[in-house]
């Protein structure tokens, strides 16, 4: 019979698939002899039963359970739904990776009216006892029932009315009673039954609930965020309940082994005297420094710093802990290898390493690459900063610097954000796991309230968003969508700035610039560098994006789209020109005045790369984008370029296209206009020439997109080459050069080895690609694709996630008839894919040569790749 | 040393590829014993050559030509440029396969003014000598220099004018000599040299106007239309000449061995006395039925029927001879297997067989499936014929009935019917290889001038397209634009209706009906039912098209397109109500509506097709096709469904797509609708069950179509499978059905393994299968696949001819993947390749299980399956 509980003292570390995450370190903990209040945890397979019996838990799961609680009882001496010696069980989530915030807890669980009685009489207590009993309802009702949880924020607030107090520390242990009276009052109500009073119907309903919290919105959101694949599932914790809300001996906290945000190796964190969990997570009450535990309670914080040492030395990772004080006793809740800022990331990765406690292989995968975008993302521009005064100061939660406009609601913010194009900050009383979606699209998260382990600052610093928390000089009236700064009244839409290194807050708008980067980091590249094998090149169509990229560890470039040039607004006149011209001498004197500028372009990209490899595209996109496309709009072209209204828009209409992604664009325009292939060669190479006499080695690569048949292929290569010997024979110089081929068309993936007859190289158009082996475009997909990951069918965006599963076996068979025709040929990805960690994987496997990503992706596409090559050469 | 030429007596019949078609029948002719002109042929290799050589002869086939003229010299005992003993010689294209007036001939070569005097003393007829030296250099300006054809036609409008004359026949022998120096005047102004009085320049010249003529631009689009493909080449017969226009007791003709029309068995041809080839061919004199030539010389007509059985029996196949008798002496000039209706075809195929020629099998792979259609083509409707009278008779050129709006030239005819979507008739004095876009767009075609064997008639038998020639009493102003028809104008745009069966003519509307086919057609169809191994299905939506799809021969539907039933006019209503519910509610009460509907259709279809199987695919365009898109449209719509005009608006809007091609469309709908495809599951089942009542023994084919994803299918098939168990349990009947997929999305031929794990069946739905894996859509394509037919990357239309090469792979892969996990998985084809005789021979090879079609194009299916499997098993 599969085994569906067990004990902690059963289990161990390396059993995070079957135990979760938190399980696996509660055993893991309990092995090495720490002080774990005891219980037991019900496997992630019991979940994944859960769903498939069609969400109703197994009689044999629930005979092991019943089980369990027998042994738990034995080993914490006391017993379930006892009056005398009764034992209060928390009931928690706990999958394979963390996702703070986003499933459910219930704590509390084995009370009712003759237990709480009985712990009266135990703790001489009432209104510890009460205020417990008052949260097991409100929370049991919420998680497990799905009542309305607002009606009892409500109903506290009527008792507090009634008495005419403010605060919920005024509320005495009559108006506990009141409440839990109050509260089973609306549970009646709402479910037609008493609030269950069998502490055993208790624990399965909220075992139930934890399960299926699995599949709330949140965490189907968060884990399509965060690659979690959603057949995991969770396992359930029941762990012993201690307090620490039991008086001015009690109190719990958080912390971590070593700084969070700066990766400074010292001990960090905050605590609540009488206080649970809960209130440090919520942001509630604003927490003290783990310091001043030092100062309060010597022995209690030596204790901890003990336990945290020898945790950190056998996780051999920085620690995030939570722990309990009850009456003066310590108890360790939770353990984990703690998240942490980039910069903190990185600091830690070499201190271990330098403290010779990891190697350098075991540090490059403990730093999450998608985490190091934070590291580039810009910064405040120092000379505009000298200007400005803070208004207010909070807590800094996650680094970074942003500007936006405001919003104080996660939905504006999105609405503003998708709708609008806006750049927007999110300004909070506090955050909630409702929030993540506004999180995530902000440029930056402020909260008045909560510490720097609330739920604002966790989310934020996974994101690598910047986040000013606690910020409680703020007055702040979401519904009315206004905050007070220091005074001045700030409606939606205004701008602020923040700065999440720091905590400052300012009105108005300062320009941000791009980070610099050095120090341990450099050495952590350094490191990441000598592992990977996967080269790393940029996407730069300008210079200045040349440079920026070269910055960052770029090898190269591995996409120069010539069509941005074309928009810049010296240019788009002799660009429009030439779409309208009626014959080919038309079209070839408009391509004549953009000849010297695009051979410009090249040279400067040429010259900033000094040598390292250029690969260039040619025209793309469907012609009709350079022309405008409002009545107005063309009736003003045509008066600067001296044409008919009427022929003009005809010239536009004709040029509509029903589906543009399938449309005339890549290579096509080449087969219809030689001439612009033409004059792109003589750009290309004439700039390489005139670079090379400068005394730099340049060996352009000339990249023709589109490409679906190796005739294609054929037809606008010989047009390239034909041009660049022409160019030779007028200039004497002899230039070698690469013609090679983005494979983003299934059919060029399919017929890869005819093309790779004359293909010198291919580059993986991952986005092209995705759209037509999909069948549908990123444009459209939006539409639908929410209701493929609520319904499990995808579990991420294919566009951002490459899909290894269906397209990455196109790139496979395209590499392999490729190598099959031309051994040594030179293989690579430009699509966005290029900078997904995930994806760079598959790209490792399949022994690509390179990717090529944004500039600011870079870094991340380097760490991404030495994993790559760590987990696939074990 | 590759040989490239061929004397007539070195080769046979069996050297087509080398020698092309005419090439290797003269060899053929000439091993036979039968009085042919000597001479040799130059080989389709040395038209390869040419082309790889950069457009020039190679010294080494130069030789080989001089060595061989020598040969010919001797043979002929002529000697070319010889004044007292003159060889002339004509230098025709001859491909391997037949292309009729697509290329270039030269007659007369070797004439000078020198050769001209020497063979006016030879022959003693001067006007002769000279008419053949006017048209020689007439010719050789023409088609080896590229010079204005129309301005010979004016000199000789000229020469006639100041002579008061009308007909050239009228022209004398003097005139002719004006009409030479003239010419070669005008060649002088033009080229800046003489006329070359070199034979042997002429020669080459001619020799490589002909190479070149292989890819002018009515080659190639006679090739794209007839599936030839561009790099065989032509090969180039030079051939002795015999001249049928010296006089009384000379002439020319072309002959078939039975009836081309209607398969009689009996010679059938045409000749005129007195008069060259091209006279006949032009249709410039219109000729005397062969028969008639047995009465004015009847040892003629004896020796040349005799020749004619023993080529029929020689090649077991209707022959199309061209000769000429030259001062009393007959010569056989060409002879090859006669083009002929399909009517005819059919007729020769089955006597062929029944005078035991042949055997079924030989029979079957002799006619051409594309030609069926024109026997499935309309005729006029019997009612409405009595009330006709004909305006006028000409020739039944090529059956059939055809009505539209008259155009007078090919562009035309072409701009109505791609513009503005008119049926038209293309009405011409007489038709040239320029007219063949337009004969091939328009409904029929009438003219006024030309034979039996006229340009005209040759082409549109081979197109199935409806022509009646010939027509002389017509008086026509092409110019401008209209026609007299037995006295009344008949304007560009008018209406006439042709019969190309009897030849008659009608003006106004007379409406068409189906054919219907039996006695030969349907023995010889029944031959090749026995030797297909392939299913034929039809595409039917509704009970009507299913009728005749059964009629036709089809087995089952393939395709049942439900969509096609939600535009009908008591339905549009109640799927737009469905459209902009914004509720599931909302939208369910909409399907209530529809679902009695979609019922009743689909029990109509059920019990028409009595138990053969029916594929229906579920909703497949994306939903705001059924919306309207115009302000004033959608302000109607929202007054008639009570809506306010905003939000419709706001609703239309919503649902406007960038790619719609790529958009929310397929299963993609059943996904974000799961109601829409429990409506549809009912309606399929409730129909089956309730007919199945009435005896008929029906299992449903449900067919999701647009998957490009396992989870996804299994998604929609899970809705299926629990409605249709709903709907049993309901009933308490037991049904038998199938679900299955159309693979269209490339991702789905590649997942196509995980896929067919739960679908029981795959249709390829190539029409969007070949846009996805070209990355191109059917409706944008047009803007640029002219240039890639020009630019000879793609020879055919990818959406017509299926793309075996690429594409190909992707069904290729799927059908293994498919069957590596459901080794009985039923394989079919739905997309417009289902009816395309080249695309169905890859479907045979592939082995799959069945294809579908229009159900007009059943019949050339179960041919084209037939001749598939003969070829397929040698």
């Amino acid at each position: 019979m599969t085994k569906y509980v067990y004990l902690f003292s059963e289990g161990n570390g390396s059993m995070r698939e079957l135990l979760g995450g938190k399980g696996a370190n509660l055993a893991e903990m309990t092995s090495l002899g720490l002080p774990v209040p005891q219980g037991f945890t019900i496997t992630t397979e019991a979940c994944t039963r859960y769903y498939s019996d069609g969400e109703t838990i197994g009689e044999d799961i629930e005979r092991q359970i019943d089980e369990y609680m027998e042994k738990m009882e034995g080993i914490c001496g006391k017993k379930f739904g006892d009056r005398k010696n009764p034992l209060l069980v928390s009931v928690r989530s706990g999958a394979r990776a963390s996702m703070p915030g986003m499933m459910d807890t219930i704590l509390n669980l084995g009370l009712n009216d003759e237990v709480a009685a009985g712990m009266v009489e135990l703790t001489g207590n009432p209104r510890f006892v009460y205020d417990s009993y008052r949260r097991l309802i409100q929370t049991f009702s919420d998680v497990a029932m799905e009542l309305d949880k607002r009606r009892f924020e409500e109903i506290i607030d009527e008792v507090k009315a009634t008495k005419g107090i403010k605060q919920d520390i005024d509320l005495d242990t009559e108006d506990m009673k009141t409440l839990v009276a109050r509260f089973k009052e609306f549970y009646r109500e709402c479910k037609g039954v008493d609030f269950p009073s069998n502490p055993k119907d208790q624990l399965m309903a909220a075992v139930k609930a934890v399960f299926r919290s699995w599949n709330n919105p949140r965490a189907i959101t968060y884990r399509r965020l965060n690659d979690i694949p959603g057949d995991w599932g969770t396992a359930v914790n029941v762990q012993s309940m201690v307090f620490g809300n039991m008086g001015e001996d009690s109190g719990t906290g958080v912390a971590f082994t070593r700084n969070p945000v700066t990766g400074e190796k010292k001990l960090y964190g905050e605590f609540l005297m009488n206080a649970q969990g809960e209130d440090v997570v919520a942001g509630v009450r604003t927490p003290s420094h783990i310091d001043t535990l030092a100062d309060t309670h010597p022995e209690i914080y030596k204790q901890f710093s003990e336990i945290a040492q020898t945790l950190e030395k056998h996780y051999r990772d920085m620690q995030d802990m939570e722990f309990t004080v009850e009456n003066g006793k310590l108890y360790m809740l939770q353990t984990r290898n703690g998240k942490r800022t980039a910069q903190a990331a990185i600091k830690i990765a070499v201190d271990l390493v330098a403290e010779k406690m990891c190697t350098k292989e075991e540090v490059i995968m403990k730093v999450e690459p998608k985490q190091l975008d934070s590291l580039l993302h810009p910064q405040f521009d120092p000379e505009a900063l000298k200007r400005a005064t803070p208004a207010v100061t909070g807590l800094p939660a996650s680094p970074g610097a942003a500007c936006g406009k405001v919003y104080f609601s996660a939905e504006d913010a999105v609405m503003a954000s998708t709708e609008r194009g806006e750049k927007t900050l999110l300004v909070r009383l506090e955050t909630s796991p409702e929030d993540i979606e506004g999180m995530n699209i902000a440029e930056g998260v402020l909260t008045v309230r909560g510490g720097m382990t609330s739920h604002a600052a966790v989310v934020a610093r996974g994101m690598g968003k910047c986040c000013v928390s606690g910020c409680e000089d703020i007055i702040i009236d979401e519904k009315a969508r206004y905050c007070v700064i220091n005074g001045t009244r700030i409606n939606e839409g205004d701008y602020i700035s923040i700065d999440g290194s720091n905590g400052n807050v300012y009105i108005g708008v300062i320009p941000t610039v791009a980070a610099t980067v050095s120090g341990d980091f450099a050495t952590f590249m350094g490191w990441a560098d000598e592992i990977r094998r996967l080269k790393v090149r940029a996407n730069a169509d300008n210079p200045r994006d040349a440079e920026v990229a070269l910055k960052f560890g770029a090898e190269g470039i591995g996409l120069c789209r010539t069509e941005h040039m074309f928009f810049e607004a010296d240019r788009i006149k002799a660009v429009r020109e030439m779409i309208v011209s009626s014959t080919v001498e038309q079209r070839r004197k408009a391509l004549a005045k953009l000849l010297p500028m695009q051979r410009s372009d090249f040279e400067g990209i040429f010259r900033v790369m000094a040598g390292h490899p250029v690969t260039i595209r040619f025209l793309d996109p469907p012609l009709h984008e350079f022309l405008p496309q409002e009545e107005s709009d063309i009736a003003a072209l045509a008066e600067e370029m001296g044409l008919d209204v009427a022929e003009l828009t005809a010239t536009v209409k004709s040029l509509h296209e029903f589906n543009p992604m399938m449309g005339h664009r890549g290579c096509r325009l080449s087969v219809s206009f030689p001439e612009i292939a033409e004059m792109q060669t003589r750009a290309v190479i004439e700039a390489a020439i005139n670079v090379s006499r400068e005394g730099l080695n340049i060996v352009p690569e000339i990249m023709v997109p589109l490409v679906g048949d190796p005739k294609e292929f054929h037809y606008v290569r010989s047009i390239i080459v034909r041009t660049a010997d022409e160019i030779m024979n007028e200039t004497g110089v002899k230039l070698d050069y690469h013609v090679g081929t983005m494979i983003e068309i299934p059919r060029g993936a399919l017929l890869a080895d005819e093309v790779a007859r004359e293909a010198e190289f291919f580059s993986f158009g991952t986005n092209d690609l995705t759209q037509m082996t999909f069948g549908f475009s990123r444009d459209d997909a939006g539409k639908f694709l929410g209701d493929y990951y609520s319904k499990k069918i995808y579990e991420s965006d294919p566009f951002a996630r490459f899909d290894s599963f269906g397209v990455g076996k196109l790139v496979k068979i395209a590499s392999e008839l490729g190598r099959s025709v031309r051994p040594d040929i030179k293989l690579g990805v430009c699509g966005e894919h290029g900078g997904d960690p995930m994806s760079i994987d598959f790209f490792e496997k399949e022994g690509l040569d390179y990717v090529s990503c944004s500039p600011y992706r870079v870094s991340i596409a380097r760490l991404a790749a030495a994993q790559a090559a760590l987990r696939n050469s074990h």
